[in-house]
């Protein structure tokens, strides 16, 4: 038996935002023929992140870009259709790693992690707030951040996948949390449904006349999704012996040249100021036990998140363009496939 | 009896280079008439460091500016000529804050700290390898960039007061040490009697590929004095996990406008850097360690430094000038009256 397997391959290094025509979908034959040690996996859900624009270029960054001709990189759980590996059965709920956009991969069974069955836990959260965006705002907030009671927090983008998270680990740990988001309605469900203290909305308001309203003792721990001129609004009103946790640079992703540096730098030393950079990939040894922290606290209800899922391989690079205006609502993932 | 004590005042904030005029040398009697607990201090030396430069600015910084027409801020070191305090007897030789730049200062005794007398070591060291600057350098290299053997170290403004030991203490811990430094002479200073790896004359060399050469493992500290295009060299070559104590940016304290941050930021994201800006004050509390420690070095040779004396506080202005063109030998000191 053999398999169509559609496969988004990138065709060139898009320039600026990405374009039609940037990536390709190619059918091509997949055949069940699996290797020893290997098994098959049916891609169910795909996760759309902003770090995908970043590999698609040939900028500096963490891993090597994805060469043009090849699948697109990507997170992923899938379902293991074919095995070669004792310890894997067909059936079993997995994360193949970074697979990519396709619609099967085949892969060494010993690279692919079994996602473990929690009650009530839906298998999008593996992809969500216990997959790498809320590991990446366990470590970041906790680790770098490390916010003491009644510290002020801001945290932009804090309607994404991993500010969303970020914001209520810092509410967790007794700190006062203003969020930065695009709209009234992410705003909305900052304040209204997750607690924090206060949010801004980036597309309306003065960020720098808020965040003086909002932040009366300065602020203690920024949280840094965005960079440009958001970014510096906070850093201007951050206090001696801050923290800046630098998770993304979004504003300078879709941009051809690199991403500048705050207007005033030498705030970080008058202020002595901490920026420090991280991947989550850093973190992988440790993630068990972090996921098993999140899950609970998802459990208790004290970490709540939202999936923002879109159907069909066909329409992940028009999904992941969302990603770059917020047209979206929590963590973007598509569906490739059902979950059974 | 009376004292004609001169001082220099701040009559307005410089723009861009210090010129004739910003500062004013005023002549003031000064009565013996001491008050209770206080003791009056005859200067000996004064420090000239680039931070006064920031002092006599309204940016945004980690002392209050130094007001318009008040006596500019400074270290230094003295002797007591008059004494109200019994634990300091006439003659000891002090460290008394930071009095300013004038011939005499009337201090409360308990702000004021006797110099240890250690057998070999000049008065000016304690303005230099074992004083703030001493002390710098040994909590931004040991404690923030805290280099392990076989690691690589750039230290920008190598040869300066701050550079020269904070490369110096890299070297003690088994690193690889460039310096950057303006000019031959100091390049080769810090190569033939610092023991440095590698020197680069940004007056003259390719900085980028003088670090290419010099560095082919990468870079994992890198000790910020200067900022702009030099941090930007250094920065592009730093490692993942690369540290970056921020010390000083004296290419843009002359400047009007705020000094930017790197050109490219994404940097720290994607490999994971540490950018800590620090200000020796914070470590005060553990100076005496620290000075003890230092002071063995200096002792053994292990860590040499360079004095430059000016005569005269009525040449404090034209001297501190030279600290931002670089037409100083070592530390930067003013005489102002004789040790004894």
């Amino acid at each position: 038996m053999s398999r169509i397997n559609r496969q988004w391959r990138l065709t060139r290094r898009p320039e600026g935002a990405i374009q039609d025509g940037d990536l390709e979908l190619v059918e091509t034959p997949l055949s069940d023929d699996v290797p020893d040690g290997h098994v098959l996996i049916r891609t169910v859900y795909l996760s759309l992140d902003p770090t995908n624009r970043i590999w698609m270029s040939d900028r500096d960054q963490y891993l090597p870009p994805v060469e043009v001709g090849a699948v697109m990189r990507g997170s992923s759980i899938g379902v293991v259709e074919v095995s070669r590996d004792a310890r894997l059965a067909p059936g079993t709920l997995v994360a193949p790693g970074l697979g990519g956009w396709q619609d099967y991969d085949i892969v060494l069974g010993k690279q692919v992690r079994p996602l473990p069955a929690i009650p009530g836990v839906p298998a999008t959260a593996y992809l969500s707030a216990l997959g790498s965006t809320g590991l990446t705002a366990y470590f970041g907030m906790l680790e770098i951040g490390a916010p003491k009671e009644g510290e002020t927090v801001v945290v932009s983008a804090a309607a994404g996948a991993v500010g969303s998270v970020a914001s209520q680990l810092a509410k967790l740990k007794g700190a006062r949390v203003i969020g930065i988001a695009g709209g009234r309605d992410k705003c909305r469900w900052l304040t209204d449904e997750l607690g924090l203290d206060g949010a801004i909305d980036y597309k309306h308001d003065d960020v720098g006349a808020a965040l003086d309203r909002l932040c009366p003792n300065g602020i203690d721990v920024n949280f840094e999704n965005v960079g440009g001129p958001i970014m510096d609004a906070v850093l201007a009103r951050m206090n001696n012996f801050a923290r800046m946790p630098l998770c993304g640079l979004i504003s300078g992703y879709n941009a051809d040249g690199p991403t500048p540096g705050p207007k005033d730098f030498s705030l970080l030393l008058m202020r002595r100021i901490r920026v420090q950079g991280f991947i989550v990939l850093d973190y992988l040894s440790r993630a068990g036990p972090a996921q098993r922290e999140l899950a609970q606290w998802v459990g208790e209800g004290k970490i709540k998140y939202k999936v923002h899922v879109e159907q069909g391989l066909e329409n992940a690079v028009s999904a992941l363009r969302r990603l770059f205006t917020g047209e979206h609502d929590g963590k973007l993932l598509v569906q490739v496939s059902p979950e059974s």
